[in-house]
């Protein structure tokens, strides 16, 4: 199958420099896109400057693509949705690339498309590229990967990314902030299932697919999807100008699958004429920006061996009513400030 | 009328010292009262540990009052709702206190309390006290001086503590971090209405108010009210085990407002019962601990000349991808290491 890893890779031992790495992902040299891919999602710090290297260099063919997130509560059919709208796309020859962001992959283990049995399908398909999540430890570093993995992507030619959330903790947010539409997967017995959600995930939504829309649950899904559509007329849209609809869909029976991607163009129509669409990408970057230094200026405090040993005994204080939070704060940083300088 | 201005404390140029502000505050002498908040508002460096050893004082007074945060869209009545909710709760021999959280004061002018001819009725109450908001600059700042200033009040023997919220920016969620209940304020036009209030206001809601159901309009209101209800079933609860319920309410004629009170009255034994209301006190102590943390290494970051000359270019340089966002913040973050050591 052509799910590539790493060591179905050429196995010569040639040091691979930047410009084998940029030429291999414009080729869509398959093995050299999983190569590059793994280079981008290395933890390890010699990695870290050849991959913003190559990143750097394949920028000016990034962006060509439209980005679709996905998520939904456990159970309503994710990777069977994915794996049949994917499979549609390709037909319609697109080329597409499914991403996932899963923070907890590591704890859980139960990584999306973790398991390599899962889209089999469209993994076989050779317009379509299928990546597991990446292991990033931090919500933030899994989402720096799958957005430089989403730029390689599209460098490669994929002209539809799908980015896969498992709705783990701010993941749909953060996926949400890294994509242009942002498609939430339901199923009937809405209420109890929402109770799952995280906060506010309708109020991200651009449309909302109610799943397993077939046979005797045909009735019940399309008042879920009524249901839905009154939710959505109380809440405030995801995207300025945009109402999001509810619809329904079998992705065991490819029914309503078409629908996803009508929607979609349209999306795409509206939002490029009121230029929203390039607006909210170059809001994403500054954002994206901010976040990363923002990640990288709590983190380096956090780890800060005399911050690490001393913060708890200031929460016992402040807890025990000891210490005032300002002042808590304020002896930390001054702690912190002596020990960098 | 009693809303002390600081030109009405005495006007003796005798310094004042820790144990004069925590004596008056204990004695609840009214003009002490607001010298003490005055200073715990103060931006003035000087003013930093004298108010920080102050409140550090007061701490162990602190605690004792239920905290209730208000926001509503505008128009819905907040002032008028918290004048007779005051009111009613100082009949009942409460001793009530409103503060509010309005970043926008500035900016705007339009600062919620700012205008003394509100709350006149409450405000000449001697069971109560009414604060405008802190003029604080950033939302963080002005919650920050609100967070204590509702200390101050508790120490001063107000046992409930009302804190309005405009819905500015986060300013609710912000809000509903430092309160136990938190109510939403509605009017009918609902649909409408919410389309104009923040995103999520509804899932933070422990029970939302739909105001002005009086004559004419007490039809609407209900129906209003059914609406609301039905979405609430419908979004994750703002505390566990706690179902958000929408009720009317006339604030001009008085009716539904000791609905209010039952509610809170109802929700507080609940939450105390199952441990519910100390864990979310001790939760937000350590969330208002690393939000000042956040702040302030953010605000140092971004305030740093040289991180402040250059950010712009690398910006622009981000968005024309000449450069990728990791590589770009790895710079300034080394930029400002080099500046600060």
């Amino acid at each position: 199958m052509f799910l590539e890893k790493d060591n179905q890779a050429p196995k010569r031992k040639r040091k691979l420099f930047v410009e084998d790495y940029v030429k291999g992902v414009l080729d869509n040299n398959r093995a050299m896109l999983a190569k590059t891919i793994t280079l981008v999602e290395s933890n390890a710090e010699k990695h870290f400057h050849l991959a913003q290297q190559v990143i750097s260099e394949l920028l000016p063919y990034t962006g060509k693509s439209i980005r679709i997130g996905i998520t939904g509560v456990p159970g309503a059919g994710k990777s069977t949705l994915i794996e049949a709208f994917g499979t549609y796309l390709c037909e319609l020859g697109h080329k597409v690339a499914v991403l996932a962001v899963d923070p907890s992959s590591q704890i859980s283990k139960g990584s999306i498309l973790g398991d390599k049995t899962r889209m089999e399908q469209l993994g076989r398909n050779k317009n379509a590229f299928v990546r597991p999540t990446p292991a990033g430890g931090t919500l933030g570093g899994v989402a720096r990967k799958s957005r430089e993995t989403m730029l390689v992507c599209e460098a490669a030619g994929y002209d539809v990314i799908i980015v896969e959330t498992v709705g783990v903790g701010q993941s749909e947010t953060t996926v949400r902030s890294m994509v242009d539409f942002f498609l939430v997967l339901m199923i009937t017995g809405a209420g109890d299932e929402l109770q799952g959600m995280k906060k506010g995930v309708l109020e991200i939504a651009d449309s909302i697919f109610i799943n397993k829309a077939d046979g005797t649950n045909k009735l019940k899904a399309a008042a879920t999807k009524e249901e839905y559509n009154q939710i959505l007329h109380y809440l405030p849209p995801a995207t300025k100008g945009w109402e999001p609809k509810a619809y329904t869909c079998s992705a065991l029976y490819g029914e309503g699958i078409d629908t996803i991607w009508d929607v979609v163009g349209t999306y795409v129509k509206h939002t490029k004429k009121n230029h929203l669409f390039y607006e909210r990408r170059k809001e994403q970057l500054s954002f994206w920006l901010h976040e990363t230094l923002q990640a990288q200026l709590l983190n380096r405090f956090y780890e800060d061996p005399i911050v690490k040993g001393s913060l708890p005994e200031y929460k016992h204080n402040i807890e025990n009513g000891m210490l005032t939070v300002t002042l808590a704060a304020q002896e930390l940083l001054n702690k912190y400030d002596r020990n960098i300088k």
